[in-house]
């Protein structure tokens, strides 16, 4: 299974980010990725940085413009796409979400992002309705969990998704982390380990649940932040074995061994849980 | 906080293994240590890489006599020992079971291993029936959550640990893993990554949960297995303060500043947690 993450930088014209991202996804169809994944919010700035009513406009319905755009790239290149996520407008309900696309352009499900975090520069509790359900995704290509940004830092979300997979029948082999994370001056200074400690709590959720991992970031700097980049894959070890700069446009390819995922395995973690002693951790 | 990890080669006799123990725990505290943990076992060789119905005639009733050494030890040298863990029988079962002891000499407590590994070399299944709480305890030292060994694969045991003690007013500063780790000749060759991947999976357990980690190993070769040692302890941002060599005897000190702990909380990962979407992790 050959994947590929788009780590952009975006403009504030819409238009010129779908071009951009076009012209990288037959790039990376052409260097035969069977599954491209998109960072967090790929079509816009990251307008979280503000509290802004007037960013609600650009929400869109799914399916919709942007979602009937990546299935038509699906079909066309035959590839699966993992449309980063979406501003989803529902009714009077705005969400984060994630859509998988089909090889044959059909619309395989979506994602809302069930973390939502609230912070300086990160005002998502402003724009987004939390999602409530962890998902997998039999695709033609492999099966697949998606997860959005400010999930990763929770290790019961690697979790969820992964045991969801497994009571479908569709464990994952990779988990997605569409993602849009950087740091102000200010926070670089005062955290200057936290880009190493974004990359090592997923190493973790692909270690403690025998699993690829994937996380695609965007780069540039917006406003008041300067995005990380340093898209990754981590294999089920917990091992990098790919890694974008931390300031440049990159397509990051990277090449799945599911004998991997049989190897590790071979610890045994997912059969030696003790279910019945977690109940606290959803009280 | 100042700790210490006491991180021994053990021999055959458990006197000589209790000896040393002592002279270590002594010359710790003479360093200001005031918590002390000691490893997974301590006594004894990590005999559960053979099933010999034998090896249960060393298992002890809790209190017994090695918690009444470590009691008197700790009233002692007026400090919190952490028993890393004794071969408890209760009955016609047994347990790998960690103890607290107060500066009093008090037993504050005790943890049971919830998780049980049962692979080549570790055949602990054969030994243990698996405990079923985890456990924090508030000691005239500080806030401490102990969990042994191969339960550090396993995020839900750090935060089900972790949020047992914010029920109980006890929130943890610090999580202790005493552990008997390491590998055989053709583990190594195999999977060499795997203790870089121990280490990094429980600095994300302290990433995670805003909490210092500190494990506890032993090194040494006995019969098949090559112990690890590299006893550490992680900050709540998940960097390593203090790491122990592989090969070599040591005692491990750390000072800790709570402060941190407030800094990393600035991150709202508890708050944020989603505990009404984690009902699958206890099915």
């Amino acid at each position: 299974m050959k994947i590929a993450l788009i780590q952009n930088q975006v403009s504030r014209s819409k238009e010129v980010n779908c071009e951009k991202t076009q012209r990288k996804i037959r790039e990376a169809a052409q260097q035969g990725a069977e599954i491209i994944c998109l960072q967090e919010l790929f079509t816009t700035p990251y307008f979280c940085q503000t509290e802004d009513p007037h960013n609600f406009s650009a929400a869109e319905y799914i399916p919709g413009a942007t979602t009937s755009f990546l299935m038509e790239l699906s079909r066309e290149q035959q590839i699966v796409i993992i449309g980063g996520s979406v501003f989803e407008k529902e009714n009077e309900r705005y969400f984060n979400t994630s859509i998988v696309a089909e090889t044959d352009g059909s619309l395989l499900g979506k994602y809302r992002k069930v973390h939502i975090p609230h912070d300086l520069g990160y005002s998502e509790k402003f724009y987004f309705t939390p999602g409530d359900a962890y998902k997998t995704f039999r695709t033609s290509k492999g099966n697949l969990g998606v997860l959005i940004c400010y999930d990763q830092w929770f290790p019961e979300a690697a979790r969820a998704t992964m045991l969801e997979g497994m009571r479908q029948g569709n464990r994952a082999s990779i988990l997605f982390y569409p993602t849009a994370v950087g740091w102000t001056e200010a926070m670089r200074k005062l955290e200057p380990w936290s880009r190493q400690r974004w990359e090592r709590d997923q190493c973790a959720h692909a270690s403690a649940n025998e699993v690829y991992v994937a996380a695609v970031n965007r780069v540039g700097i917006e406003g008041k932040i300067e995005f990380w980049g340093s898209s990754f894959v981590a294999d089920p070890f917990g091992e990098v074995i790919a890694r974008a700069s931390s300031d440049k446009e990159e397509i990051l390819i990277a090449d799945l061994d599911e004998r991997k995922i049989e190897t590790a395995k071979g610890w045994y973690l997912m059969q030696n849980r003790r279910p019945e002693t977690y109940r606290g951790l959803s009280q």
